[in-house]
């Protein structure tokens, strides 16, 4: 293929993508396959022969297309929203194009720079405290990583590091090994399982503490389960409050676990992956009073803040952790000061992969287009669309919110037992009109309902609500299941924790 | 934004990527700025009001393009290749348009089912072992990470519970805190840094072993290791083979380190991040027959096969032991039958992460436009090349070749003593008129000339080749070095690391 065909096939796909856009509503939201429906559709190999890019792109439609769940649908309103935009989606396909990667400076210095300069554009937005932004002669900064999962896997490991270096200082002839096998980690049981995850790949075991009947960790549940530990001889290390948990978007008070985490000198890691961006309006800036206490924190603008995954901003206050932690070279970062330079900082350094795409190239396109008023708008949008849902929930005496709405979902269910909401969600699943998820919370089973998409309007809240309050009352008149072999396949059983 | 405007700034954006790609071996490889350069050009926090689309465009060439050192530039020979190709800049900007997830089956089945049929076209392609790939009732399987350190992050991770699980159901009363402080795994001087990373990540020392004189893990070198650890009370667990090292492209011999490997139960990982390409030419073939010995196996499309960073493709013969080792809901598991299903992984238990880009869309993409043919006439003219370009060295009295030129790699240096080619080196990086890195090779100071843009063509070897000429006659005449206070900044520390 030369520069001449790719200028047809990349205008011919830029019309796709409009069109599949413009249209995706009227797509069934889940698709309607079983299990290896690719099979036959694509031959076993690749062919010997170079395809047509005409042949590939008609293909699109009649391979891709029938086993797509459609994230972008406004009539999706499961997980979190997988974020996107018409400008980010160019930003990424000009970093493909151009093809460079920034590692270190000198391997592109506008991948290192713009990174910095979107980092502090972000932690400004979002009314961080001044010590995570770059700054000379601080040691703050951010990152972009691949995941909220990858932050916390870095932010545990620079924990971790930090800890073993603290009492191998203070201590005569400690131990690494010793030290290691002691050091302890904690979360909520509302916390993302990325968490748990994180102790698994960095070796820490996490505590999953029981949050209070808000959904909140509670300071002194924290205090003394950390208590209790160091009385056993173990070593407190790492905690991870929830910003905006995965199931019912509580938010952990920073400001009474905050000082338990610096009394006991524990590295405390804000996962704010979807409420984070909230932060930047001025009704929600209170929430970031108590990151004062944070030694990191992280929120995906590919969640809510319009930029495609993957893009997940990371601070640190104090990046000489991250750099010890996972720096393999470290008599070469002495000898050079690029480390050291807020301007350029070695960012292969700050994550587990050494290559890395140049991701601020989306970020600074995408918040470029949108400007600040944007931005506050886009939010403001999508959390007024839930509330307009939470009233139609209120309003009707079958259904009850399970808990207050927050930013753009909405946790509702059908009062009485959970059989009945089960059926509900079974239905509305097997009929593949809009895609929500199940979950649990203050042990009731729970319908998670959120405003995911850039094109959710007003009437997609009609549609669904008119959708969910027909099928209630199915339901309640009939009492009974749907019966239908494929239906059980396609739900979330009530016993998976909701991940994204 | 609306679709519309998407369409006019695609299109617009479109014509950037091919100007760009059409031009860019006109561009100075490597940019004139200093660390900072940015700050100025952009201010200091995100303005209030959006920009025009255009306005953002045009900013690419002032604000973005001054700062770029240029990959994709024919004349870029530094490292190993950042992969790219028309095909594959329009499979990541229709996986960003369709902005869909696919971390379990039902999130997108399509972006499971695809990628799962990729990893198979690949396995095949390349000429693993069968029981890398997914079949009915096997335990094979491949995935795409983001890169090859994740890849030995995640191997590390598997072999690491594999050896925990072993010893814990052979031995009464196992301590898993005291087995895992016993652990070890082993490399070459040779590895990728990404190794020592690992270890670092999943708490786990790695040896690094003195490579033999072609630059290889000699067997009888890690067997002695291994049976000085185990005397010594450790266990060994991890070894990472090097398939195209990162400073030679040196391959260590896999029929003799594997049954090594075999024979101690040590879980055998090959990176082959650049070469492991070169598999699908029937003039290496012969290079797999030691992958019977390996479990796990991994190689860059975005290195060495056209596709854009990141793109890693990952085997293993048995993914029961990823699954087991990065899963946090193991009852959840047992409860549904996907996550042993070969048609549907949940790939979510497969890496790091919880999220995931549809990358399969453009590994399909790029793989139909070139066909294997397509593949494998890249793959030749850019090896031709690398021996077009060996032979003007062989052919030159005052240079030798480090090493017999491999794939697309020629390792050089001026005869005599490591000052002459360091003179020769920092004189090419202050010129910027191609871009290579130094590095060392049995103790000797080498230039790394890579082959390593789609666009190169004899004319760019040619102009290479009289670039470094002409400034060796300089070096030899004058024997002095190049003063110029920005140079020693440009280059690389002969102590550094080569990584990519």
């Amino acid at each position: 293929m030369d520069s001449a065909q790719f200028r047809e096939f990349g205008k011919a796909a830029v019309d796709l993508i409009a069109d599949y856009l413009d249209n995706v509503r009227d797509r069934s939201v889940l698709p309607d396959v079983e299990p290896g429906y690719l099979h036959g559709l694509i031959p076993d190999r690749l062919p010997d022969k170079g395809d047509k890019w005409e042949d590939v792109l008609a293909d699109v439609e009649k391979t891709i297309m029938p086993g797509m769940t459609h994230w972008q649908s406004p009539r999706c309103h499961a997980y979190y929203p997988a974020a996107s935009s018409y400008p980010s989606i160019i930003g990424e396909m000009l970093a493909a194009g151009f093809g460079n990667l920034g590692f270190s400076w000198i391997t592109s210095p506008v991948c290192t720079e713009l990174e910095v300069a979107m980092m502090n554009w972000l932690g400004k937005l979002l009314n961080l405290p001044e010590d995570f932004l770059f700054s000379e002669g601080g040691r703050g900064g951010g990152v972009i990583q691949g995941s909220a999962s990858e932050a916390t896997v870095i932010a545990l490991l620079a924990a971790k590091g930090r800890t073993i270096r603290k009492i191998c200082q203070n201590t005569i002839n400690s131990n690494e090994n010793d030290i290691r096998a002691k050091l302890v980690g904690y979360t909520s049981d509302q916390a993302n399982s990325s968490v748990e995850k994180a102790g698994l790949v960095g070796s820490m075991p996490i505590r999953i503490l029981p949050s209070n009947e808000k959904g909140e960790l509670a300071a002194d549940t924290l205090q003394e389960a950390v208590e209790v530990d160091i009385a056993n001889g173990l070593i407190p290390c790492f905690v991870v409050a929830a910003f905006g948990s995965t199931g019912t978007c509580s938010i952990d008070d920073l400001e009474s676990i905050g000082p338990v985490c610096n009394k006991f000198d524990i590295w405390l890691h804000v996962d704010a992956a979807y409420a984070g961006a909230a932060l930047m309006l001025p009704e929600y800036k209170h929430l970031a009073a108590g990151l004062k206490y944070a030694d990191s924190f992280d929120f995906n603008l590919h969640k809510w803040l319009l930029v495609n995954f993957d893009c997940s901003a990371m601070w640190v206050k104090d990046s000489s952790h991250l750099v010890q932690s996972l720096s393999v070279d470290r008599i070469y970062l002495k000898h050079q000061r690029q480390g050291q330079n807020p301007k350029a900082p070695d960012y292969m350094h700050w994550q587990i992969a050494l290559g890395r795409r140049f991701r601020a190239l989306k970020v600074w396109i995408t918040l470029r287009v949108y400007g600040v008023d944007g931005l506050q708008a886009f939010l403001r949008k999508q959390i007024d669309l839930a509330l307009q849902f939470s009233e139609k929930v209120k309003n009707d005496p079958r259904f009850e919110l399970s808990v207050p709405p927050r930013m753009g979902l909405v946790c509702f269910r059908l009062k009485g037992e959970d059989d009945v909401t089960k059926m509900l969600y079974d239905r509305l699943m097997a009929r593949r009109k809009i895609f929500t998820v199940i979950a649990t919370a203050q042990n009731k089973l729970i319908i998670r309902f959120c405003i995911n998409s850039q094109l959710t309007e007003k009437k997609d809240i009609e549609f669904a609500w008119s959708e969910i309050s027909e099928q209630a009352m199915i339901v309640l008149n009939n009492n009974e299941p749907m019966v239908n072999g494929k239906d059980h396949r396609m739900t979330n059983g009530s016993d998976e924790k909701i991940d994204f």
